[in-house]
């Protein structure tokens, strides 16, 4: 375990994403930002705080909904700019405003590549 | 399935952020950029191509060390402004420049709340 320090927020003006995937399922549920203050509240009251860009405040996911966000676990990446976030959703368990319990509702089209070759191996 | 417009750039000087997601056990392996260009290449080539903030260009994921991305499924969020992608990592495996599968290695230290309330049942 290391302490938040040496954080780097200054790639994009003090803000740092945070993914939030479900630590039961394993399901992305969304992505928000953090500032520093952000992510020290999270990381010491244990649910997720993010910095709502739009609204220019500190917003505890659920404080209003009931489904807040309780972290499991927090982990940084190799180049300490952005972070992940197991948890476990309070109350409904939705944490999408539209109702659902994902944000991520929307599929993309994408072209889908037909390989032979995977992680080295024939198939 | 929707394309790829209306997408919001603008929150973050044209870039969103895209969180890459295994697809066969749910493991989140890194978060990259992408402007307009580097998100219309990844969902018409079927590889991850980002805009690295750091070389400011275009970077297909994987094109050095053979470990490319294979998108597998792509979605959105409610605002249109974050990709979440899952992939088949191809080569070795390993997204990581230090060698190992996912960027996420750092666990930090996080208060862990006891609770009795999850999802509205008493435990």
């Amino acid at each position: 375990m290391e302490p938040a320090t040496d954080f780097d927020f200054d790639k994009m003006n003090g803000l740092v994403p945070a993914v939030v995937q479900d630590s039961s399922d394993g399901e992305v549920l969304m992505v928000g930002f953090m500032n520093r203050q952000a992510m020290e509240r999270t990381l010491e009251a244990g649910y997720v705080t993010f910095f709502s860009r739009t609204r220019n405040r500190l917003w505890t996911k659920g404080e209003s909904s009931g489904n807040r966000l309780r972290v499991i676990s927090a982990h940084t990446d190799c180049d300490r700019d952005t972070l992940l976030l197991r948890v476990q959703v309070e109350g409904e368990g939705l944490v999408c405003h539209r109702g659902t319990r994902s944000c991520f509702t929307d599929s993309l089209a994408v072209k889908r590549v037909e390989t032979s070759v995977v992680r080295g191996e024939e198939r």
